[in-house]
């Protein structure tokens, strides 16, 4: 028996195995579509500081009398928008992207929004329709499919027109086969969790019984774009410093090391070559393979660096994180807190909390729990979540909490790489540098939710006690007259008053 | 601000996410490493009806007083081999394989060898040492290193001896920095549960102490090899029909059905043409397609197409299951029992379970779950795992366990397409086709422990009864003869015998 080799395609590759991207069934694939596009639209704004405007339809196709049930997804956005150029290889091409840099983005991967036009071919075998701008005298159009087999566009269709308007942006529509009404109730869970951690954006969308749900922006203050920044020496390989040797212009080693990390300054550079064993002055693309390694393994040992840098990431900010909670949950009670930047293996991350009360939130029988990562919600596979677990090792009788609360939890994960588990971005992992961080920042608003846990029971009390004075003291005072032979019962508000504690 | 865009390999993709490949921290890296290598050799000779002899051999880098734990990992199997000109691409590449078939193999991505010296490569920048032969006249050795950013291999050496004794098989040796002392117990665990469902295999094992592990086997029966096969008509998508449609040699639809899908015969193919609505004659290259969409949707809908065949699968079999648990847990009781095949979405596959009482099995507190999927053990990720939700699912004491017995539950999965939920295989999703045959083997299995344990129950009741007879019966005696004024007590025996209810 001879074994036949063969290699495939990194789209071939997806598509056999969709499941772990996502697409396992219609209704979760309807989902992830969604959930893709939606985000590269948000992205293409947030990434160039225009509040987004993200419309998305999803209408039943009219497929005559044809079993099966196919929707025509089409989202439109303000952002960016993509040159001419990159367009046949942006949407039917996989791990073909911008997003492959040290800063935060919602899309990492750069496989989401193609598998989502992917699964639209496989299930209908209808191209897909893109039109965009950068805000050119042009506006360019696209009919695509992909060429599964071999990672290529094909395109079916190309037309320019005039762009008298400058409009800039993008619009996606295809068709695939999908399970809407089951989707429905995680589309709309996403959308409205989407508009929590975007308050500044408008997301209007229109379902297929053509029933409108509009997310309007509370603000138009966005938080400031995250910076492309330098790998941390604590996060890097011997890939890494390979690939730097290759295209640096640097003549030493001192000027490569400042130049090519973050937060390496000529000082630290100098301690930092010291203590390695390498030259200051050697040139760095004549680095032997074994002084690679070494550097690499310094780097990681090496306690004077500082900690990574924040500014490429984007958290939401106390203002705007209770903005979009108090939007969406309209709750009586709410505390948020910004944990300082911290790192994991040289990946720098901050971590967002808030704790809600009352108002909109269901009394659940249990905390409900928002997920985000940078500003995703998740809403698959909670329960393997680092976040999830950190909640259910807390003993909460500590904070006054009990099960039957209306409470909610946020928490926001910013990082530039987000230590998903999946290539669907279902759940983060349980690394205990990220666990600390939740921990402390749930800790710091559960606190604050204790205080006012504590001030409502005293003012419950309160009342209760008043309650009864006002119920029992005019009766007292009309018999005390009776006893005393007056006409005239004394003024009860007087006494009420003097045993009311406070206001 | 104008975004760049870029293409990337799929080796730089999963070298960027190695994450979800399993290999997240040094830890995990050594033991996805071993598993991912062991599994490969194992493959090797599963496929080949060779019984395995896997050695595995992880030794310590003597690194002249470095820091850093780099340890060299080599693994020799005696499989099939690998022909001289396709070693640098199955070493050296992602996603090129042997593997992408319909038939049941440990691997499936195509993925795991190559991360493994991927990972070896980012962090010792060493090259991989490979010799193999099919067999033939000719050994071949080669020294490869990865070009992760091109998804090539880049030959160092290529080396060919003569091959007298007609060896084949493979051998790999790459050094990696990982935390073996860490990861030791979950390599001894897998190798042992390695060994429960490959009873047919010897594995050597030589740790970092010069520590010699050995599971011999305890036969040379091997499962059938499982044959490659056709899709069956549930599991397919427009882009299989378009791809069979390029390389087909049939003329008509009707040929085209029988030829290319499983378990269709002409009467089938007639049926189900006529049904779709699409001409018998028609020739499948002519299909428009809106006619290949409706074929698909008409092949999920019809009800007489018969159910997978399972001739792709490799179950174990009941005895060699029996063997793999006695040899390794040696309990008291042992149940095994194997499901009928069945399938989702068009894959088949089938469920073996086994549940074993006493003897080595640990009181843990708990019952102990083995998970296997096509033979391979599943260590991480359990409560996400729909094995452990059916049996945390399931009321024990119906079937008379309680927490504190030493039993272990096995159970194994096979199939074409097992649904992992993740590239680094930790876990497999719920699909509720696969839950029902995983409930239903479980109870068989239960019940029959349950009888074990009622006949159990009462020997020991009558045990107890027994010794109260025999510690009461001699005092009674005495006192009745003394009693009676005889000298003789009666012969105890006697009367302990007629109480006795069963020998």
């Amino acid at each position: 028996m001879v074994e036949t080799f063969e290699q495939i395609s990194p789209a071939d590759f997806f598509y056999r195995n969709r499941d772990i991207a996502g697409f396992t069934n219609p209704t979760r694939a309807i989902f992830s579509s969604v959930r893709e596009l939606v985000e590269n639209a948000l992205d293409a704004s947030d990434l160039h500081g225009v509040p987004p405007e993200v419309y998305l339809r999803i209408s039943q196709e009219d497929n005559g009398g044809e079993e099966g049930e196919v929707y025509i997804l089409r989202v439109e956005d303000n952002g960016s928008g993509i040159p001419a150029r990159h367009i046949p290889s942006a949407f039917g091409q996989v791990l073909f992207g911008s997003k492959y840099k040290l800063r935060q983005a919602r899309g990492t991967f750069g496989l989401g929004g193609t598998m989502a036009i992917l699964y639209g071919q496989i299930t209908t075998h209808k191209p897909v329709y893109v039109a965009s701008s950068t805000g050119t005298s042009r506006t360019y159009e696209y009919k695509l499919m992909i060429d599964i087999q071999r990672n290529r566009p094909i395109i079916l269709d190309r037309k320019a027109h005039v762009n008298k308007t400058r409009w800039h942006g993008t619009v996606v529509e295809f068709r695939l086969e999908g399970d809407y009404f089951r989707a429905m109730p995680k589309i709309l869970e996403y959308l409205k969790q989407t508009a929590v951690v975007t308050p500044y954006a408008n997301i209007t969308f229109v379902d297929p019984k053509g029933r409108l749900y509009r997310f309007n922006r509370v603000t138009t203050d966005m938080p400031p774009p995250p910076e492309e920044t330098f790998p941390h020496p604590y996060g890097v390989d011997v890939e890494t410093i390979q690939r730097l040797t290759k295209i640096t212009d640097c003549r030493n080693m001192l000027d490569f090391m400042q130049k090519h990390f973050q937060r390496v300054s000529e000082r630290i550079a100098h301690g930092f070559l010291e203590n390695a064993g390498i030259g200051k002055k050697k040139n760095p693309k004549k680095l032997k393979p074994q002084e690679v390694v070494r550097l690499v393994r310094k780097m990681k040992e090496f306690k004077d660096f500082l900690p990574p840098r924040a500014r490429c990431l984007s958290p939401l900010g106390k203002d705007l994180l209770k903005a979009g909670i108090l939007k969406e949950l309209k709750p009586d009670f709410i505390a948020v807190c910004r944990r300082k930047p911290s790192a994991y293996s040289g990946h720098p991350f901050i971590v967002e909390t808030a704790i809600a009360y009352g108002g909109d939130i269901p009394k659940a029988g249990d905390i409900v729990v928002h997920r985000f990562a940078n500003r995703i919600p998740l809403l698959y596979d909670e329960a393997s979540d680092v976040t999830v677990r950190v909640i259910k090792s807390i003993n909460w009788r500590t904070y006054k909490v009990s099960p039957d609360m209306p409470i909610a939890i946020l928490v926001h994960l910013c990082s530039t790489k987000v230590p998903y588990k999946t290539v669907g971005k279902e759940f983060i992992a349980d690394r205990p540098e990220v666990r600390r961080e939740i921990l402390n920042g749930i800790r710091e608003v559960a606190r604050r939710l204790r205080r006012f846990l504590t001030r409502k029971e005293h003012v419950e009390r309160e009342r209760r006690r008043l309650s009864v004075f006002s119920k029992y003291l005019p009766k007292i005072a009309e018999f005390s007259t009776e006893l005393a032979g007056k006409k005239q019962p004394p003024d009860i508000e007087k006494l009420l008053k003097s045993v009311r504690r406070f206001e």
